[in-house]
């Protein structure tokens, strides 16, 4: 509960990678007591109980709500897609100081299903994005130290309790992460442009190529540039399609900007703007390279972001 | 000479990292006898003496050009744009016998240059791109070992002499690269879409964002996968300059055919289309698994292409 420095009760929904390696974070940390998980699957619940992530575990089937009402903190680390439903079974659940957090990659969409779903509980609901993951999933993925140097990003509303803010920052803060607070539409703005907007990219790309007659050309001459370009393409395509469509209006905005940018640089190779060409991509280095020298002196800041699924 | 299994005299114009790796590489493998090396700066043609990768060197205000008419072979290894200068001063000073090949990394444009300057001497005239780099340049970046299972593409014309084209293939083969043969149009078309483009959205993504009002919060959230996709924006913006003039109409269509693909899954984004998307994001995920799992079994197909520059 706010103002202790651990939880008493932890209800993780989504025993995944995130939610398993948060639980296993507090543990490490002296910080919970009881972790009861939640989930689809038996199986990965029944891996998480043996990793020792959880003490016992209730799937999506079973009367799990009822493990809400003396539960001090609720990690809500489900696809996005399913947020609504769980939302909806909790409200009216929820003990009178639980307070509610989540690990969704975009904001706006799970505050918008969070106010219509919890009425005034949406007080103790802390919004949160865990800048971390790795290439693989589900709880036998999950590790203490997935937070460590990494960002999570909390997005209070105007109506959220400081005090429940202030106490799930410093439960991360106790993962090893670094917290940092923005409002919810910034957040998806500034994920659209340097998370989401280079997947779709990457995403495109590949699927292109794939469908080229030139296709085996292609893939047989490409090289390091492109395997590290398309990296992010082999993310898992049920998260994308639930993010694309989660921060539709922030993506679709991104992608409009990064047209006319395009456009621009089309225009110079067409009209033979060496000068012009030679700038931009000169711009292009320089902010490249000065974010690196960041990173490299503040190794918080390049968390990893694989694709990531709870 | 060709039929000889080695090199009696190489010249080298450009002792960079390709140049002068490909004359050490063919020094390490016992197959050139006298190395001349010639540049712009005299002081990268010192280092490249002091390293032993040449025997010795004329300055491009020098007169170089005599070097040519008892040389076996020589490598055009400049940064491209120079190359026309460079082929109308080599016409009429080549051997009878000399063989000429290159290393840019755009082949119709470097062709037309050679036709235009070197007449019926064009016939002993072998195009090549090396796909091979690190993301150093000069002399001292060079080294042997620099092709070894990485692929070297020859682009012969119609005229070439097939004897040139095969002793040129064997040298590059003595380096340890895997020779791979394709028509210049085609060289260009798929290098315009596997390398040409993916550095054009890097270098324009980066760029964009550089000059956003929301750049510090931009660069400060961006994280391993933003990292991966814009590592080619810290490549040397003179050298995509000159590639992306160089090769403008195959990239100018490649750049038409990724405007309509993003259409496309914008168009899906906007519409709701869930299923649209997964789908396509699906085939991009399996597309790029395939590849890396090829990669896996056969590294010769996942050369480094950093920048470089000669």
């Amino acid at each position: 509960m706010p103002g202790s420095p651990s939880v008493g009760k932890l209800v993780v929904l989504g025993v995944g990678l995130i939610g398993g390696s948060f639980a296993l974070a507090l543990r490490a940390a002296g910080r919970v007591g009881a972790v009861v998980g939640v989930g689809r699957s038996r199986a990965n619940l029944d891996t998480a109980r043996e990793l020792a992530i959880i003490d016992r575990s209730v799937t999506l089937d079973g009367d799990w709500a009822a493990e809400l009402v003396d539960a001090d903190l609720v990690l809500l680390a489900a696809p996005v897609a399913q947020y609504p439903g769980l939302l909806v079974a909790m409200a009216g659940r929820l003990g009178a100081h639980t307070v509610v957090t989540d690990a969704g990659s975009t904001k706006q969409d799970v505050i918008a299903a969070a106010r219509a779903a919890l009425g005034g509980a949406v007080a103790r609901f802390v919004p949160g994005h865990p800048i971390a993951g790795t290439e693989h999933s589900g709880a036998a993925a999950a590790f203490a130290g997935l937070f460590r140097q990494r960002n999570v990003v909390l997005t209070p509303l105007p109506e959220t309790d400081p005090a429940a803010t202030a106490w799930v920052a410093a439960l991360w803060e106790a993962c090893g992460a670094r917290v940092r607070l923005l409002d919810a539409p910034a957040h998806d703005r500034v994920f659209a442009a340097v998370s989401h907007l280079p997947h779709l990219l990457a995403f495109g790309l590949v699927e292109a190529f794939a469908a080229r007659p030139d296709a085996d050309d292609i893939f047989d001459f490409a090289a390091s540039g492109f395997r590290d370009f398309t990296r992010i393409a082999a993310s898992s395509p049920e998260m994308w399609r639930d993010i694309s469509l989660a921060n539709r209006a922030a993506l679709l905005a991104e992608v409009a900007a990064f047209r006319d940018q395009l456009d621009r640089l089309a225009g110079m190779i067409e009209g033979g703007d060496g000068a012009g060409l030679e700038a931009a991509f000169a711009r292009a280095r320089k902010a490249r390279r000065d974010w690196e020298a960041r990173c490299a002196a503040a190794p918080a800041i390049v968390p990893a972001d694989g694709p990531r699924e709870a």
